[in-house]
């Protein structure tokens, strides 16, 4: 475990970023106007006033824009990075120089320093947390069991976090409630799906500049990011195949017009790979074995154990940088397979993550579960929740508004029909 | 209440079009590989030996198959229709002629004949009942709640029924579990997605053989049946226009690239438009009086009260027959409006259902569920069910098995790994 | 060569049938603004004042509307069949009846009546003949040579009849100018590509009720056909399969994101099979032999030689017809595949044809090219023209124009920008 | 004009960027297999020996290696910049140091240098010239007659540049054949649908990073890039409107499911505006007027004229840089609307223009198009050739096998029935 010694304040790459991160943080600001409008009722309200916040997320403008509504809502606010790969540096100087957030995060720190990043929000004493994986919940439950008393709840942003949670949850070991953000319908719905998908097409379209036209392309996993990453594969012309575990998601992926066949025989004919399991060991030794001469790997789940990375190396005599963000290994045999952003989620690291605006939602969702721990917490358990219904219809209709779209209302003759048994053919 | 007097064994038009309706249950039944798999297990174990089940369903060839399964599994079984204009009457003559399946069901019968036929289907004296819009429970729960007692369980097909249970056990009338069939993945997913989708198509289509192509396509509802068909409409080259009441909903369809507007707008400017909302009145006065000379209106949810057809013929000077299944109502301005398959199911109407490879999976949910009922009874409560998951994950697993496609298994290592929760970063 | 003796005004099925065939004229008129206004402008200024025209096209409601206009131009007009499945019964009855075109069209006549209906066109001493598949002029340039001399020109629908044409203009052999209709950009792009795409999948629908999601659905041929039909069945969520002889539309095929393979691995792997290459024994016996059981087989391409129904006729052990236009061949390995519609057009045999809205500007370009062809024929040679470019936009104008839509026109400042060379970076 | 005094040899930014130039030049050529072919055989056969060409392309790692290729064929070469904005200069820098090619080019050069460069390059003597846009004819036609004489021919890439030549040639100035490399079906179709309209769709998203779904994205412009940014840009989810001022294009758009409005009509609805005509000021100060607070403008047209940046400035009360290649202009009246990469083509300001995959057939048929040049020059007139049909289908056949794709051929009886024109129905 982290041993280094960071600052209390903060501790960034380089503050002279700021004045970039700030031109950014409000570029982005523009696209968030959901998260906007939340804003300016915490501004009003102050219903975070004195609550001490640590979140431990990817460090770019969006986030950013949660972090100063949670502050401008009245909360001390410290963050760190989820992923040491996906801090915006710039971004993380202007919150720590001009926001007042306690910030801890470099792009591309070790693994020591990420450690050490969450132990120092940790020292932040949190009374809510918010996490993107659940390495903060974690660290909590395990090396800082000291600072679990304060903490009246969490929230978390991600699947694999939610699934990490409910398995502590079943172990009777998770210690304080969690709004599972993640499982908001306008969460989950629209940053995995369509945030992914189109970051995800960005990432790796940016690293290799690859015409995805008439490319064979692969997904692992046909879950919600699964589901739009083929889709947006298809939509740039791609070929795409699809593997998947569960029946039921194999069969709509069939349904969908995709080709489904086991990872064993996609190996063989995929130009381009993209994992979004929420699994580990998904392309492993037996299907880089297979695969053919030039191609590209790629993980958009969210940690980097979807590519079986060390046996990768293993077959390889020699691995070198080739363009930005690509690793060429060498296999023995001749053949060449590219990894890209070293396995980790590739539309953070060589792309820019979701959009603002799907972000919006996403933490729209954030801020508002927040104030629900607040307001709630007293009647909560120690488990997982979902994000109520209320709340979550409350996210889309901002946004609608937002994009100026108007929607049908009830009328008072249909509500009683929705509410009816009796009438029928 | 219905009066007519109809034979015990069946009713039908006319036996002889058992031969047409034997060919046609054949060809269905090639495109039901899940059914015959369970039909042949069936057939071993008895598994509904002396079970009294009356169905309330389409009378069309796969409701025939299902109807086969489920004698061949031991059950004495009844069948009515659930739509005076869906039942396809060589296979009704040959359910009663070959099959030995008490069978009440004529085409375009009227409403009094249709009601006598479930009175019938009641006479039958069901254990189990199956149901598709509710009609048959909802009898059962007014006029004759004398049959009552013997009922251990009913399965429901339809989304609209499964909303009319829930206000049935809300209220605390509903007198038996009912296990919502619907709810099953491999039954609204694929049926209400891709099932409707493609038949409603089909069935405007084959009523207007307009060119979609160019055309301006107003979804109404963006439900599984609503995402299905403006899919499907998109998929034809059309406009598609999406008008919703939910915001998430909204949301999501506008993701999905589609225009959504409410309904006064899109009258304005839409060529066709199709209901499949579960809901009253959705196109009423205020939007016929917006249309464009030459709309045509239909609709493919469950019953024909979508369209206001009442308030289309007050504004109308006259209505004539056009093309078969076509209305065309003459409106005191000029304009026409063309109604489609008098406002019933336009997929039943104008087409035949969804194809055989979905009902395949619904049908099957349908003849486990039954089993399960029988299984289960003792210990379920009066209300509504979902499918259980295993049942679920089984038929589409069967139906991949069918198609000859392959997909992974979770290895011990990724078990494990989905288990455990500090595995991090 | 035909030798039955028919009657001199018309010879259609069943004249009782003209009051449907008449109402569904009508109702095609509707979807035809662009002909209706070149019917409009012919009233006025009879351009065909006298001219006898014998016309041999599909007969439908389509058709019929461009009889009627070419009749109030002026013209005297006969009418056979292109095809002898493709009539519709009611409107020949009509066209006869209410209309005083000479028709000469029974659905399902045998080959010997087709051709006598030929000749009966040719009798009718034609001027101008308008062609679809050239088998009116075929039959002129062989079998007819004494009708020769009065022809001052020709028109042809079909890719088809123009390959055709243009080998008889190169053989020296082709008599009389003939404009093909087919090169217009309002007719093959619109006409092949989204009436062909539509109803081709229509037809298919029809006939088999088949699932399109998750099929395999292997078009032979990329051409304007081919491009309309795959788009449309990937649009229903089939897996769409191409397969060509043109290396540059093979890869067109490619990059739009189909596989394409031979037809040689297509037939191990496909679930439907449709023609539409303009070519012969497309699918073979080496073909039959490697298809799937329950393979389904079509053809949408003009003649029905794509698909070698003599081999298939010769691997089979027996042949029984199962649903409306499905052909059961059980061969004698157990397999069964279905011939639809005897592999004549399946739009036209178990579907309607094109849509009215894009006979719509096929017929305009029919008829402006018959006006044409009055005027200019002095000056034309014995060879294949293109429908002359104003003609087209004149086309899309009116189209454009019915539709409600307008468009972009250039600035002074940009049609000097577009006509000039020196204006640099 | 230039004054700007420059080494012969080259003038790039900085040699020290070779190595990192190289690296990326060895990676682009592993997605340029059919030029690779070509190289070798140009290795062999020394087409090339001798002649001097003067190229002024895009400086690109695909350029780079079409360069390499003529190179080796034999040839010395000279290159400069097409568009001030498009160089790479690490490219530039490796084509100076490692591969002897005199090139003058640097990103960001002002115009003078610009001209400067391309005089450089005909100071070179081209016997033979490579030209995208027609910069270098077009100096070589007025300001530098003096280096006519000895050109036997030159190549064009865009098509903007072929309008240019159709018009000097039309006015009897073109001094030499031209081969538009333009018209190539393995050029345009591929090279403007799939690579500009990938292409494009990153350099929006990589300049401003919006969620393209849900989004209102006009496309200026239906030709062969215009289809392919408006079928990406669904592909991406978004709501996509199309503009036109021909007609038959505009119907095409429709019929593919676009909306088709004037511009005036989108400017008021439009999220993202991008211009891909060929024309001038498409995007103008009655549109500005119209646009939504927070419009985004973008081109990807050739030139930087198709929006008219003075109109907008001279509406704007200020303008600031936002993020990178993000112009903010503020107007007077409060909104702002955002310019990406100075209107240049957003492809290769903000992105890496096409994808190597698809330079690949570009440039091969520049290869082929300049050996053709040497061997038929003598024949050919002073006017704009297309390239030769065999010449564009081994493009794309050496293509289909790079890419491990069997095609069908034409059987001996296949052959004979295309060339026959008696065989009937």
């Amino acid at each position: 475990m982290a041993t280094t010694s960071i600052p209390t304040s903060h501790h960034v790459k380089n503050l002279d970023l700021a004045d970039q991160g700030r031109k950014r943080i409000e570029w982005a600001n523009q696209s968030m106007p959901v998260l906007q409008s939340i804003r300016k009722d915490f501004i009003k309200n102050q219903p975070l006033k004195g609550l001490r916040i640590s979140a431990c997320l990817h460090v770019t403008t969006e986030t950013a824009n949660l972090m100063i509504t949670l502050r401008d809502g009245g909360a001390d606010v410290a963050l760190c990075a989820s992923n040491p790969l996906s801090t915006q540096d710039d971004v993380a100087a202007s919150l720590a120089r001009d926001f007042n957030i306690k910030t801890y995060a470099i792009k591309g720190e070790d693994n020591d320093t990420y450690y050490s990043h969450i132990l120092a929000a940790i020292d932040h004493k949190p009374q809510v947390t918010m996490d993107d994986g659940c390495d903060l919940v974690t660290i909590l439950h395990t090396k800082r069991k000291d600072a679990l008393e304060g903490v009246i709840g969490g929230t978390e942003e991600t699947t694999t976090g939610v699934i990490r949670l409910h398995a502590m949850a079943k172990e009777g070991v998770l210690n304080f409630p969690v709004v599972a953000v993640n499982d908001a319908l306008t969460k989950h719905m629209f940053d995995n799906r369509y945030g992914t998908g189109q970051s995800t097409i960005d990432g790796i379209v940016r690293s290799t500049n690859v015409l995805l036209a008439g490319s064979k392309f692969v997904v692992a996993g046909y879950g919600w990011c699964g589901r739009g990453l083929a889709s947006r594969a298809r939509g740039m012309g791609a070929d795409v195949i699809v593997t998947e575990v569960d029946p039921t998601r194999a069969l709509e992926a069939v349904m969908d017009g995709y080709r489904v066949m086991s990872m064993a025989e996609a190996a063989k004919i995929g130009d381009i790979f993209c994992t979004v399991t929420g699994n580990k060991s998904v392309l492993r030794q037996e299907h880089f074995e297979a695969m053919k001469n030039g191609a590209i790997v790629a993980n958009s789940g969210h940690f980097n154990v979807e590519i079986d990375i060390p046996a990768l190396a293993r077959l390889a005599s020699s691995k070198r940088a080739g363009r930005e963000f690509v690793d060429e290994y060498a296999l023995r045999d001749g053949r060449k397979i590219y990894l890209l952003g070293e396995g980790r989620l590739i539309n953070l690291a060589a792309a820019e993550g979701h959009p603002a605006s799907v972000m919006d939602m996403s933490f729209a969702n954030q801020a508002l579960a927040a104030e629900y721990l607040v307001k709630n917490h007293a009647n909560l358990e120690k488990k997982v929740y979902s994000v109520p219904v209320d709340l979550d219809k409350r996210v889309a209709r901002l946004k609608l508004e937002a994009m100026g779209i108007g929607i049908d209302r009830l009328t008072p003759e249909q509500e009683e029909y929705l509410a009816s048994w009796s009438e029928g053919t």
